[in-house]
């Protein structure tokens, strides 16, 4: 239960098709050599938003100018209800208008919605161009820098049209996080509390032991909990990287989360809030099988709420649940498939009929 | 030069990632045996067009109720400026509204936009979709069915965005030619001589030999042209799957021929007559560079005539071809690269300067 230091820390995600590093660590933002050896061309073009732009981006602008001729920047407005075709096609309409070549590279300077966005966009511009991550959330650090999942919403389903595409690099600057609301350090811990049921029951431990320092925002306590939540999440990916099976596990609290979000309309919860109060509902199905014993419940609740989250669910109504999570990538021919908790570190995919799901949502929702 | 009959013939196409057949005979369409052993899934959706779907969306429907639960369609416009944001998104609007689940089958009957458009929409709905390919025209026929190139374009530039993304089956039925418009066997014809110069003499010889039978639907000759073609495209795909170098040479006569299309506006012309059109302009530039002897523009210029293509290209400008072919996905940096040929059955990459484009264009613009 240590608390390693904030220097620099670094994840090899290694694939079939090729590797890349994910650096974790204080002061990256601004260190040269977390910029070198990128993909040679002539132009880049850094995708960011509104917010996090004027704190960020001329920082990273000067380390790109040391290697591209060329460096442009696209902001988006900021927001999950803004991760849409309207915005995905600013990026094409700026790589167009600047006549940017098939070796352009886009940097991801943002959170989860920057990143899938510009992922998205990089995955299909020209049927692919290099791209580099600068992810500066606790969320997008922990969860959308792992994977190559990339996406943008639909008007009837979150992350409908995406495509699996690796970035160059992960660039993770602590620093970033100082800037950070506090609602969405919170919404990122709950991914980092995750990682903790499906895959280490020692991690959650950990987080339980630590998760006042790290709603403190101590470097130490943060790179450990990147550093390890990035290591799950590879080692899960590594073994299924085009989400045939063991990778759902990953959605732990996702399925509830998205009927959420998409219940409620994009925006009013953050991802990682609706994942948050989805984890107890999930956390609560995984008792009502009989596959964990009742106290798990009250422990998850207790770190979700510690970790400054919703664990009350909006009252959308059991049928509206039903439809919502039906339309979910993860349900097939129409039936609804959950993550659930087998064992503390392990967890695995269930059907479960509608009495049990009325009886979770009765027991968590307003 | 023999010419073999029409009865199915099969073309393996092996990649890396899976394998895949392309089917070539007449009346596959309702052949059974064509459409066993496709992906196991709930539903399946048929995209076609206005024009192909009065010909042969029930048979084809017909078809896949043998092996699934639930068969839709979805009717595009047809024609290569519908070939946008808007129709894909009828497509995604279709799959959302049924409720598809990421195992639905997609099948794309019609020409090459369909194909593209479907197949563009199976490698992004859900991440990824597997999709079959019923390629109606003979352009699809012996073009789009290898290679695994989908995309749609963008008012800047086409086929901007798009993946790389494989069928799981191509069912090519020659009998579907017979409703072919002229204007479009001929454009057609344009993908087939193409394939000569750039990877085989003979193939070329023999085109010579059958341009007349071809235009007149002989279905032996078309069988040969479809099965060859495919072969050589297989041929060269094979070695370069993702197109970072000699897949480049498929897109002999395509540099100024996107530059045709793009600057008259999408829709006047058709793609392949702007190829026809663009190949006796590369093939002028490759005897202007030293690269061919002075008889191989009048070999080709007749030959593509004799397909009934146009030779004379449209007065767009010297500065606004320059400018229309630096957006083209071969330029790298600003710099024009162009498919030239070196020898009769091989073709590589050149840059030009601009007077000698110059002088190609003042030859051959009306």
């Amino acid at each position: 239960m240590s608390t390693p230091d904030s220097s620099l820390q670094t994840v090899r995600i290694s694939l079939a098709e090729r590797s890349y590093d994910i650096r974790i660590g204080s002061g990256q933002l601004s260190d040269p050599l977390a910029w070198q050896g990128l993909p040679k061309a002539s132009a880049a073009l850094i995708v960011s938003n509104e917010t996090v732009a004027p704190l960020y981006l001329e920082r990273c602008r000067q380390q790109l100018l040391g290697h591209y001729a060329r460096v442009d920047a696209v902001l988006l407005r900021d927001g999950e209800q803004y991760k849409d075709w309207d915005s995905l096609n600013q990026i094409f309409d700026t790589l167009l208008r600047t006549a940017s070549d098939r070796k352009t590279v886009l940097v991801a300077l943002g959170g989860g919605v920057i990143g899938d966005m510009t992922g998205f966009a990089a995955a299909v511009y020209m049927r692919g161009v290099p791209f580099v991550q600068v992810p500066t959330t606790l969320l997008s650090q922990v969860d959308s820098s792992v994977g190559g999942k990339t996406a943008i919403n639909h008007p009837l389903g979150k992350n409908m049209l995406g495509a699996f595409y690796q970035p160059e690099r992960v660039i993770a600057d602590l620093d970033t996080l100082d800037t950070l609301p506090e609602r969405e350090l919170s919404a990122g811990l709950a991914e980092v509390i995750k990682y903790g049921p499906i895959a280490d029951a020692e991690f959650l431990a950990w987080i339980e032991a630590h998760i006042d320092a790290l709603r403190a925002r101590d470097k130490g306590a943060l790179a450990y909990a990147v550093k390890r939540s990035c290591e799950i999440k590879a080692w899960v990916v590594g073994q299924d990287e085009r989400e045939q099976g063991l990778r759902a596990i990953l959605n732990f609290g996702h399925t509830f989360g998205h009927a959420i979000e998409t219940g409620l309309g994009y925006g009013n919860w953050l991802h990682g809030e609706a994942v948050g109060c989805g984890m107890v509902l999930a956390s609560d199905l995984s008792v009502r099988k009989g596959l964990m014993p009742a106290d798990f419940l009250p422990r998850m609740r207790r770190v979700i709420e510690r970790a400054g989250l919703p664990v009350t669910a909006p009252k959308l109504g059991l049928q509206r649940y039903l439809e919502l999570m039906r339309v979910d990538k993860k349900a097939e021919g129409g039936e609804i498939r959950f993550v659930l908790i087998e064992a503390l570190g392990k967890a695995g995919m269930h059907g479960a009929d509608g009495a049990l799901v009325d009886a979770v949502l009765q027991a968590h929702c307003a």
